[in-house]
Protein backbone atom coordinates (compact mmCIF):
# COMPACT_ATOMS: atom_id res chain seq x y z
CA UNK A 1 0.00 0.00 0.00
CA UNK A 2 1.18 3.52 -0.07
CA UNK A 3 1.28 6.57 1.96
CA UNK A 4 -2.25 7.90 0.80
CA UNK A 5 -3.93 4.41 1.26
CA UNK A 6 -3.13 3.78 4.32
CA UNK A 7 -3.40 7.21 6.30
CA UNK A 8 -6.90 6.88 4.78
CA UNK A 9 -7.50 3.55 6.86
CA UNK A 10 -5.91 4.71 9.65
CA UNK A 11 -7.55 8.16 9.68
CA UNK A 12 -10.30 8.54 7.29
CA UNK A 13 -13.23 9.14 9.49
CA UNK A 14 -16.65 6.92 7.80
CA UNK A 15 -19.82 9.19 8.25
CA UNK A 16 -22.17 7.22 6.45
CA UNK A 17 -22.16 4.87 3.21
CA UNK A 18 -20.94 7.61 1.08
CA UNK A 19 -18.88 10.22 3.05
CA UNK A 20 -15.39 9.66 5.23
CA UNK A 21 -13.87 12.88 6.27
CA UNK A 22 -10.22 12.60 5.69
CA UNK A 23 -10.26 16.70 7.26
CA UNK A 24 -7.49 15.48 9.49
CA UNK A 25 -4.78 15.20 6.89
CA UNK A 26 -6.22 16.30 3.36
CA UNK A 27 -8.78 18.64 3.09
CA UNK A 28 -8.73 21.45 6.21
CA UNK A 29 -5.61 20.34 7.97
CA UNK A 30 -2.88 19.27 4.92
CA UNK A 31 -0.37 17.26 6.15
CA UNK A 32 2.66 18.28 4.19
CA UNK A 33 4.81 15.43 4.35
CA UNK A 34 2.03 13.07 3.31
CA UNK A 35 1.10 16.00 0.65
CA UNK A 36 4.92 15.67 -0.49
CA UNK A 37 4.59 12.12 -1.06
CA UNK A 38 1.13 12.59 -2.92
CA UNK A 39 3.64 14.97 -5.06
CA UNK A 40 5.65 12.23 -5.70
CA UNK A 41 3.95 9.45 -6.57
CA UNK A 42 1.82 11.43 -9.02
CA UNK A 43 5.33 12.43 -10.52
CA UNK A 44 6.53 8.80 -10.45
CA UNK A 45 3.53 8.10 -12.44
CA UNK A 46 3.13 10.80 -14.92
CA UNK A 47 6.97 11.40 -15.47
CA UNK A 48 7.25 10.40 -19.23
CA UNK A 49 4.75 12.38 -20.41
CA UNK A 50 5.13 15.74 -21.33
CA UNK A 51 3.44 18.19 -18.89
CA UNK A 52 2.54 21.85 -19.46
CA UNK A 53 0.76 22.75 -16.88
CA UNK A 54 -1.26 21.12 -13.97
CA UNK A 55 -4.73 22.20 -13.44
CA UNK A 56 -7.01 22.13 -10.59
CA UNK A 57 -10.23 23.77 -9.25
CA UNK A 58 -10.47 25.74 -5.70
CA UNK A 59 -9.95 25.06 -2.77
CA UNK A 60 -8.65 22.05 -1.57
CA UNK A 61 -7.02 20.60 -4.92
CA UNK A 62 -4.75 23.54 -4.70
CA UNK A 63 -2.36 22.26 -1.65
CA UNK A 64 -2.19 19.07 -3.63
CA UNK A 65 -1.60 20.87 -7.35
CA UNK A 66 1.29 23.07 -6.46
CA UNK A 67 3.52 20.27 -4.53
CA UNK A 68 2.65 18.36 -8.59
CA UNK A 69 4.08 21.46 -10.14
CA UNK A 70 6.88 21.50 -7.49
CA UNK A 71 7.64 18.47 -9.20
CA UNK A 72 7.01 18.69 -12.82
CA UNK A 73 8.21 22.48 -12.68
CA UNK A 74 5.65 24.06 -14.57
CA UNK A 75 2.91 26.26 -13.64
CA UNK A 76 -0.10 25.49 -11.57
CA UNK A 77 -3.56 27.14 -12.67
CA UNK A 78 -6.15 27.00 -10.23
CA UNK A 79 -9.96 26.96 -11.65
CA UNK A 80 -11.83 29.61 -9.95
CA UNK A 81 -15.37 29.15 -8.64
CA UNK A 82 -17.55 32.02 -9.90
CA UNK A 83 -16.56 35.88 -10.48
CA UNK A 84 -14.64 38.74 -8.78
CA UNK A 85 -13.61 42.31 -9.17
CA UNK A 86 -10.00 41.29 -10.51
CA UNK A 87 -10.80 38.73 -12.89
CA UNK A 88 -10.55 39.31 -16.62
CA UNK A 89 -13.62 38.99 -18.68
CA UNK A 90 -12.36 36.86 -21.27
CA UNK A 91 -12.59 33.34 -19.57
CA UNK A 92 -13.49 29.64 -20.14
CA UNK A 93 -16.14 28.75 -18.32
CA UNK A 94 -17.49 25.43 -17.20
CA UNK A 95 -20.67 24.40 -14.96
CA UNK A 96 -20.04 21.87 -12.23
CA UNK A 97 -22.42 20.51 -8.90
CA UNK A 98 -20.77 19.68 -5.57
CA UNK A 99 -22.39 17.04 -4.09
CA UNK A 100 -20.84 17.75 -0.43
CA UNK A 101 -21.85 21.89 -0.63
CA UNK A 102 -24.99 20.56 -2.52
CA UNK A 103 -24.60 23.12 -5.16
CA UNK A 104 -23.73 24.36 -8.69
CA UNK A 105 -20.50 26.36 -9.59
CA UNK A 106 -19.04 27.80 -12.57
CA UNK A 107 -15.50 27.31 -13.27
CA UNK A 108 -13.51 29.96 -14.32
CA UNK A 109 -9.63 30.24 -15.95
CA UNK A 110 -8.73 33.12 -17.92
CA UNK A 111 -7.77 32.22 -21.43
CA UNK A 112 -4.07 33.16 -21.11
CA UNK A 113 -3.52 30.22 -18.56
CA UNK A 114 -4.87 27.47 -20.88
CA UNK A 115 -2.99 27.73 -24.67
CA UNK A 116 -3.95 25.40 -27.41
CA UNK A 117 -2.14 22.49 -27.69
CA UNK A 118 -0.60 22.43 -24.20
CA UNK A 119 -0.23 19.22 -22.28
CA UNK A 120 -2.48 19.11 -18.97
CA UNK A 121 -2.58 17.41 -15.86
CA UNK A 122 -5.48 17.35 -14.30
CA UNK A 123 -5.50 17.14 -10.34
CA UNK A 124 -8.46 16.87 -7.43
CA UNK A 125 -8.70 15.55 -3.85
CA UNK A 126 -11.69 13.68 -4.46
CA UNK A 127 -13.27 11.67 -6.99
CA UNK A 128 -17.26 10.70 -6.96
CA UNK A 129 -19.50 11.37 -9.41
CA UNK A 130 -16.52 13.18 -11.20
CA UNK A 131 -18.23 16.55 -11.61
CA UNK A 132 -15.43 19.17 -11.01
CA UNK A 133 -13.00 17.00 -12.89
CA UNK A 134 -15.53 16.87 -15.90
CA UNK A 135 -15.87 20.78 -15.34
CA UNK A 136 -11.84 20.63 -15.77
CA UNK A 137 -11.97 18.71 -19.27
CA UNK A 138 -14.31 21.02 -20.80
CA UNK A 139 -11.87 23.93 -19.86
CA UNK A 140 -8.73 22.32 -21.33
CA UNK A 141 -11.19 21.32 -24.58
CA UNK A 142 -12.48 25.03 -24.90
CA UNK A 143 -8.52 25.66 -25.27
CA UNK A 144 -7.82 23.26 -27.70
CA UNK A 145 -5.41 21.98 -25.22
CA UNK A 146 -5.63 17.92 -24.26
CA UNK A 147 -5.66 16.20 -20.95
CA UNK A 148 -3.23 13.88 -20.69
CA UNK A 149 -3.61 12.42 -17.79
CA UNK A 150 -6.27 13.15 -14.63
CA UNK A 151 -4.91 12.67 -11.08
CA UNK A 152 -7.30 11.51 -8.02
CA UNK A 153 -5.97 11.15 -4.28
CA UNK A 154 -9.23 9.61 -3.08
CA UNK A 155 -11.69 8.02 -5.93
CA UNK A 156 -15.05 6.43 -4.44
CA UNK A 157 -15.06 3.38 -6.21
CA UNK A 158 -18.84 3.01 -5.74
CA UNK A 159 -19.22 6.15 -7.34
CA UNK A 160 -19.36 6.57 -11.40
CA UNK A 161 -17.18 9.07 -11.95
CA UNK A 162 -13.96 6.87 -12.23
CA UNK A 163 -16.07 4.40 -14.62
CA UNK A 164 -17.31 7.17 -17.08
CA UNK A 165 -13.73 8.85 -17.56
CA UNK A 166 -12.26 5.21 -17.74
CA UNK A 167 -14.66 4.39 -20.50
CA UNK A 168 -13.94 7.76 -22.19
CA UNK A 169 -10.34 6.53 -22.65
CA UNK A 170 -8.19 9.15 -19.86
CA UNK A 171 -5.26 8.31 -18.45
CA UNK A 172 -6.18 8.04 -14.78
CA UNK A 173 -3.56 8.02 -11.73
CA UNK A 174 -6.18 7.41 -8.48
CA UNK A 175 -3.80 6.44 -5.35
CA UNK A 176 -6.43 5.46 -3.03
CA UNK A 177 -9.60 3.35 -4.69
CA UNK A 178 -12.82 3.46 -1.82
CA UNK A 179 -14.57 0.08 -2.79
CA UNK A 180 -16.79 0.48 -0.36
CA UNK A 181 -18.30 1.83 2.88
CA UNK A 182 -19.87 -0.16 5.05
CA UNK A 183 -20.22 -0.58 8.68
CA UNK A 184 -18.25 2.53 9.20
CA UNK A 185 -15.46 0.25 7.67
CA UNK A 186 -13.51 1.39 4.66
CA UNK A 187 -12.60 -1.27 2.23
CA UNK A 188 -10.25 -0.18 -0.50
CA UNK A 189 -9.32 -1.82 -3.91
CA UNK A 190 -6.37 -3.48 -4.68
CA UNK A 191 -4.07 -1.58 -7.29
CA UNK A 192 -0.75 -2.06 -8.79
CA UNK A 193 1.62 -0.62 -6.80
CA UNK A 194 1.71 3.11 -8.32
CA UNK B 1 14.74 43.78 -3.78
CA UNK B 2 13.49 40.06 -3.23
CA UNK B 3 11.64 38.04 -5.87
CA UNK B 4 8.10 39.09 -5.17
CA UNK B 5 8.80 42.64 -5.62
CA UNK B 6 10.73 42.13 -8.75
CA UNK B 7 8.00 40.35 -10.01
CA UNK B 8 4.76 42.30 -8.99
CA UNK B 9 7.24 45.17 -10.86
CA UNK B 10 7.82 43.55 -13.82
CA UNK B 11 4.10 41.63 -14.02
CA UNK B 12 1.72 42.86 -12.16
CA UNK B 13 -0.99 44.71 -13.88
CA UNK B 14 -2.60 47.78 -12.51
CA UNK B 15 -6.15 47.89 -13.38
CA UNK B 16 -7.15 51.37 -11.49
CA UNK B 17 -5.46 52.94 -8.50
CA UNK B 18 -6.42 50.20 -6.22
CA UNK B 19 -6.19 46.76 -7.96
CA UNK B 20 -3.13 45.42 -9.18
CA UNK B 21 -3.70 41.82 -11.00
CA UNK B 22 -1.26 39.07 -10.23
CA UNK B 23 -2.49 36.26 -11.65
CA UNK B 24 -0.10 35.46 -14.48
CA UNK B 25 2.19 34.30 -11.37
CA UNK B 26 0.14 33.81 -7.47
CA UNK B 27 -3.32 33.98 -7.50
CA UNK B 28 -4.76 32.11 -10.82
CA UNK B 29 -1.59 30.76 -12.43
CA UNK B 30 1.05 30.20 -9.93
CA UNK B 31 4.58 29.98 -10.26
CA UNK B 32 6.37 27.19 -8.59
CA UNK B 33 9.72 28.60 -8.10
CA UNK B 34 8.32 31.39 -6.99
CA UNK B 35 6.08 30.39 -4.47
CA UNK B 36 9.12 27.96 -3.41
CA UNK B 37 11.17 31.21 -2.87
CA UNK B 38 8.18 32.87 -0.71
CA UNK B 39 7.95 30.01 1.05
CA UNK B 40 11.84 30.17 1.98
CA UNK B 41 11.66 34.05 2.33
CA UNK B 42 9.18 33.57 5.34
CA UNK B 43 10.97 30.46 7.22
CA UNK B 44 13.91 32.88 6.81
CA UNK B 45 11.72 35.84 8.24
CA UNK B 46 9.92 33.18 10.90
CA UNK B 47 12.09 30.42 12.15
CA UNK B 48 13.58 31.78 15.06
CA UNK B 49 9.90 31.32 16.38
CA UNK B 50 8.16 27.94 16.87
CA UNK B 51 5.76 27.75 14.91
CA UNK B 52 2.79 24.65 15.60
CA UNK B 53 0.76 25.24 12.90
CA UNK B 54 0.47 27.60 9.37
CA UNK B 55 -2.94 29.06 8.83
CA UNK B 56 -4.79 30.19 5.84
CA UNK B 57 -8.36 30.98 4.02
CA UNK B 58 -9.10 29.60 0.80
CA UNK B 59 -8.42 30.22 -1.59
CA UNK B 60 -5.35 31.82 -2.84
CA UNK B 61 -3.74 31.41 0.25
CA UNK B 62 -3.49 27.57 -0.24
CA UNK B 63 -1.06 27.01 -2.52
CA UNK B 64 1.62 29.65 -0.78
CA UNK B 65 0.53 28.42 3.08
CA UNK B 66 1.30 24.57 1.99
CA UNK B 67 4.74 25.47 0.97
CA UNK B 68 5.64 27.84 4.04
CA UNK B 69 4.37 23.97 6.05
CA UNK B 70 6.37 22.48 4.14
CA UNK B 71 9.37 24.81 5.17
CA UNK B 72 8.54 24.85 8.69
CA UNK B 73 7.52 21.03 8.48
CA UNK B 74 4.44 21.98 10.46
CA UNK B 75 0.51 21.36 9.55
CA UNK B 76 -1.37 23.88 7.44
CA UNK B 77 -4.89 24.37 7.97
CA UNK B 78 -7.39 26.31 5.76
CA UNK B 79 -10.64 28.22 6.75
CA UNK B 80 -13.24 27.13 4.80
CA UNK B 81 -15.76 29.57 3.53
CA UNK B 82 -19.21 28.68 4.08
CA UNK B 83 -20.39 25.00 5.35
CA UNK B 84 -20.23 21.70 3.68
CA UNK B 85 -21.71 18.61 4.11
CA UNK B 86 -18.20 16.64 4.98
CA UNK B 87 -17.67 19.49 8.00
CA UNK B 88 -18.22 19.07 11.91
CA UNK B 89 -20.48 21.33 13.41
CA UNK B 90 -18.18 21.92 15.99
CA UNK B 91 -15.59 24.75 14.49
CA UNK B 92 -14.37 28.33 14.96
CA UNK B 93 -16.23 30.73 13.31
CA UNK B 94 -15.38 33.86 11.93
CA UNK B 95 -16.83 36.76 9.69
CA UNK B 96 -14.79 38.56 6.63
CA UNK B 97 -15.62 40.73 4.19
CA UNK B 98 -14.00 40.26 0.86
CA UNK B 99 -13.64 43.64 -1.48
CA UNK B 100 -12.86 41.54 -4.49
CA UNK B 101 -15.97 39.39 -4.42
CA UNK B 102 -18.26 42.10 -2.90
CA UNK B 103 -19.19 39.74 -0.37
CA UNK B 104 -19.79 38.50 3.19
CA UNK B 105 -18.31 35.05 4.16
CA UNK B 106 -18.01 32.81 7.43
CA UNK B 107 -15.04 31.17 8.03
CA UNK B 108 -15.13 27.76 9.48
CA UNK B 109 -12.20 25.73 11.08
CA UNK B 110 -12.84 22.82 12.76
CA UNK B 111 -12.29 22.69 16.56
CA UNK B 112 -9.48 20.13 16.01
CA UNK B 113 -7.40 21.98 14.21
CA UNK B 114 -6.74 25.18 16.28
CA UNK B 115 -5.39 24.13 19.50
CA UNK B 116 -5.12 26.40 22.98
CA UNK B 117 -2.08 27.31 23.42
CA UNK B 118 -0.14 25.93 20.22
CA UNK B 119 1.72 29.25 17.85
CA UNK B 120 -0.15 29.46 15.00
CA UNK B 121 1.77 31.64 11.76
CA UNK B 122 -0.63 33.01 9.41
CA UNK B 123 -0.30 33.39 5.67
CA UNK B 124 -2.01 35.38 3.26
CA UNK B 125 -1.63 36.64 -0.48
CA UNK B 126 -2.86 39.82 -0.51
CA UNK B 127 -3.39 42.20 2.96
CA UNK B 128 -5.20 45.58 2.18
CA UNK B 129 -8.41 46.03 4.30
CA UNK B 130 -6.80 42.97 6.77
CA UNK B 131 -10.52 41.76 6.72
CA UNK B 132 -9.40 38.54 5.96
CA UNK B 133 -6.60 38.52 8.60
CA UNK B 134 -8.92 39.71 11.05
CA UNK B 135 -10.84 37.13 10.87
CA UNK B 136 -8.01 34.24 10.79
CA UNK B 137 -6.91 36.04 13.67
CA UNK B 138 -10.20 35.92 15.69
CA UNK B 139 -10.70 31.64 15.27
CA UNK B 140 -6.81 31.98 16.90
CA UNK B 141 -8.14 33.69 19.79
CA UNK B 142 -11.30 31.58 19.74
CA UNK B 143 -9.11 28.75 20.00
CA UNK B 144 -7.12 30.21 23.26
CA UNK B 145 -3.87 30.05 20.46
CA UNK B 146 -1.31 32.30 19.61
CA UNK B 147 -0.70 34.23 16.57
CA UNK B 148 3.19 34.47 16.18
CA UNK B 149 3.12 35.87 12.87
CA UNK B 150 1.51 37.21 10.01
CA UNK B 151 3.03 36.68 6.80
CA UNK B 152 1.52 38.62 3.98
CA UNK B 153 2.61 37.99 0.11
CA UNK B 154 1.26 41.54 -1.35
CA UNK B 155 0.75 44.29 1.10
CA UNK B 156 -1.23 47.49 -0.45
CA UNK B 157 0.30 49.76 1.85
CA UNK B 158 -2.10 52.39 0.83
CA UNK B 159 -4.97 50.80 2.47
CA UNK B 160 -5.14 50.15 6.10
CA UNK B 161 -4.86 46.89 6.88
CA UNK B 162 -1.17 46.87 7.66
CA UNK B 163 -1.49 49.77 10.15
CA UNK B 164 -4.18 48.36 11.58
CA UNK B 165 -2.60 45.37 12.59
CA UNK B 166 0.81 46.30 13.31
CA UNK B 167 -0.62 49.17 15.70
CA UNK B 168 -2.17 46.06 17.37
CA UNK B 169 1.44 44.82 18.14
CA UNK B 170 1.15 42.11 15.26
CA UNK B 171 4.69 40.72 13.88
CA UNK B 172 4.30 41.10 10.08
CA UNK B 173 6.10 40.37 7.25
CA UNK B 174 4.99 41.61 3.76
CA UNK B 175 7.34 40.52 0.97
CA UNK B 176 6.14 43.50 -1.05
CA UNK B 177 4.60 46.63 0.04
CA UNK B 178 2.74 48.78 -2.42
CA UNK B 179 3.19 52.31 -1.44
CA UNK B 180 0.46 53.90 -4.67
CA UNK B 181 -0.59 52.64 -8.08
CA UNK B 182 -1.28 55.87 -9.41
CA UNK B 183 -1.19 56.68 -13.81
CA UNK B 184 -0.85 52.50 -14.04
CA UNK B 185 2.77 52.53 -12.60
CA UNK B 186 3.04 50.85 -9.26
CA UNK B 187 5.57 52.39 -6.69
CA UNK B 188 6.84 49.89 -3.71
CA UNK B 189 7.83 50.71 -0.11
CA UNK B 190 11.28 50.56 0.34
CA UNK B 191 12.14 47.52 2.68
CA UNK B 192 14.82 46.05 4.74
CA UNK B 193 15.85 42.82 2.92
CA UNK B 194 13.33 40.46 4.59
Amino acid sequence: MNAVELRVLQDGVVIDNHIVKVDSFLNQQMDVELVVEIGRLFYERFKNQKIDRVLTCEASGIGIAIMVAQYFKVPMVFAKKGSSLNMSDDVYQAKAFSYTKQQSYTFNVDKRFVLANKNVLIIDDFLANGEAVRGLIDIVNLARASVVGIGIVIEKGFQPGGAYLRDRGYNIASLCIIDKLENFKITLKKQAVL
